[in-house]
């Protein structure tokens, strides 16, 4: 990026942000603090989610509704000087959109009524109607828009097509994805058939979160890691790369950084850099001065602490931010993170000390003599 | 290793083995195919394997049973030209000597009755007396290779220290190793305390399945792979090379070939390649052809085809065999085997189509010209 156009996207973002670090970082810019935010930092370890999830009914009730889906949104950036907020949203909103019938089953995660057993089972799939089947998602996006103020930026998300054809196939979670993995050894034409109609959608659903005023795209691919290296090539990175150059990567002049997060995709970052992303999610087993060294040139790096850490003691979480911050060095381009989400049994104090030590111990880092 | 040495190895195994290409790949030396087995390959997938099972009642009751034991050890070797047999038994018959009552519920994997909670439970642990309490195994040893008639070496194993921790601390299995991250990060003084006691344990009941019979051992690290990389080094990695160098390596003449196999371990392989172990195992994330460039010079290398892959028709799984024999090259120091264990809902007809390609695609590679 050449001086100007940096300058350029450091005025905009500035003029409606009064805190534009998760974005400059993103973007590998200059920062004065390195910025932090948590995956599913709008979760179940803060008292005041359980109070509207309880209120709310069931997990999808509450991410249908705009109105809680903006207020849990709100909750951690309320109680922590986090740089960011995230849509509260499922990952499985696309293909419940597309049919499926998500559902939650008490300590077994997500389900779906109807999942893929056969080709005939995909060749039905079709590309929701966005407007019409997920408005709830782009209404909780404007509202909270509306109700953040500027203070920090919103980053919007979705599952990767890979991932997501993970939950349908399998019919929720799975160890071992043996039915997903069956359909990509004994009838890999139809896994592509309907990863790209899910890459399709995705593009279409990302879009319509900018469109509503997300600042900033995530795309979780949580179970790419499960795959050899060249599967993961083919039938992973292949349609995020698709959906990466479908994005409308500015809105009114200004860049929306996208970040990319294989978990367990260690091995793969460079051809994840090669992606066409802003910014790698990287987990807590690869090293962030490997990381920073082997694509730090191409995008930022948004990591990695392991969220047990948060189980510590004060003093020793802050010896872990910082020795992650030591290992990322004085670079541009580091989103302090989590490498999972956080756990539904920290208790809410710990959040409060990682944010304070990730801001306060990364200050001399970004100082310019 | 000298070509003498090597010359003395190679005749002294034959003297009592029809066919040692198993133990002459895990020491990198010359052999006329590929050799191949599977993990978990005495298991829930042969018919034969279910019946003695049920006769035997529960898991543990199989495992505590040297003929029922030796029986399931042989089922594969005879269904199937396999290059060598594994003791049948469980990793968690070490903690259940130590007196934490190991049983198995239905559906929910290996549980604990007594779990470790505190440093106090900790204080308690004492490394357990082999031959009064883990005589089962030993005997089981002997009476496998009696009836194995030295057709194929017979493999010892164990746990590894971490790894048999979590399912201690956690008192099963888990998803995210909070009680034993919390220990590691909380009080990792009691942590090294524990896994010190549990290396003194491995060494004590490796030497013992080495002085009843085994020829060859393998150290599974099923949940290295969760740790940071500095975790990985210093919880996991250091007390199996104290057990390594603890080892009786060699036995009336033979070098014992030690394998260590961390799952998700494939940014590690440089560190685990230094344990001072023969061979190292690898799991289908990481390319062998990057495996072989990176370690190979050091240690044989064991994998790695994806389980799932024996969901499929005898021709894409000879495809993907191809695949794998082809990426590690005309090298010697590979055994082939899955990626993790045989899944039991395969049909046993796939594994004989995996032997019979690996034995026949892999002799090109090694015919010397």
């Amino acid at each position: 990026m050449s001086e100007n156009l940096s300058v350029h996207y450091r005025e905009s973002i500035l003029v409606e942000l009064k805190n534009d670090n998760y974005l400059r970082a993103a973007l590998s810019q200059p920062v004065d603090e390195t910025p932090v935010w948590m995956m599913r930092q709008a979760g179940r370890y803060l008292p005041e989610y359980r109070e509207v999830r309880a209120q709310a009914g069931d997990f999808m009730q509450l991410c249908k509704n705009p109105e809680l889906a903006c207020e849990v949104t709100l909750q951690p950036v309320r109680r922590y000087p986090l740089d960011a907020a995230i849509l509260f949203s499922d990952i499985l909103t696309i293909p419940d959109a597309m049919g499926l019938g998500l559902y939650f089953s008490t300590g077994e995660g997500p389900k779906f009524k109807h999942p893929i057993k056969t080709a005939a089972d995909v060749d039905k799939l079709m590309v929701p109607d966005i407007a019409a089947e997920l408005s709830y998602v782009t209404d909780a996006v404007s509202l909270i828009r509306k109700n953040l103020k500027g203070e920090v930026p919103l980053i919007g998300f979705s599952g990767s097509p890979w991932t997501l054809a993970t939950y349908m196939v399998e019919g929720g979670s799975s160890k071992d994805f043996r039915h997903t993995k069956g359909m990509l050894f004994t009838d890999p034409k139809t896994l592509h058939k309907m990863l790209d109609i899910l890459a399709k959608s995705v593009i279409e659903y990302l879009n319509a979160q900018i469109d509503a005023g997300v600042q900033a795209l995530m795309i979780f691919d949580t179970w790419g890691g499960v795959l050899t290296p060249s599967d993961y090539l083919e039938f992973s990175l292949n349609y995020m790369t698709q959906i990466i150059a479908g994005l409308k990567r500015e809105k009114d002049g200004h860049r929306i950084p996208v970040t990319l997060f294989t978990k367990n995709g260690g091995q793969w970052l460079e051809s994840i850099a090669d992606s066409g992303c802003d910014a790698v999610g990287v987990d807590w087993t690869t090293d962030l001065k490997d990381a920073q060294s082997r694509v730090g040139h191409k995008v930022a790096i948004q990591g990695n602490m392991d969220p047990c850490v948060l189980y510590a003691d004060p003093q020793r979480i802050e010896q872990e931010v910082a020795k992650i911050l030591a290992s990322f060095g004085a670079n541009e381009g580091h989103i302090f993170n989590l490498g999972h989400g956080i756990h539904q049994y920290v208790s809410p104090d710990k959040p409060a000390v990682l944010v304070d030590a990730v801001h306060r111990l990364s200050r001399p880092y970004h100082q310019k003599s």
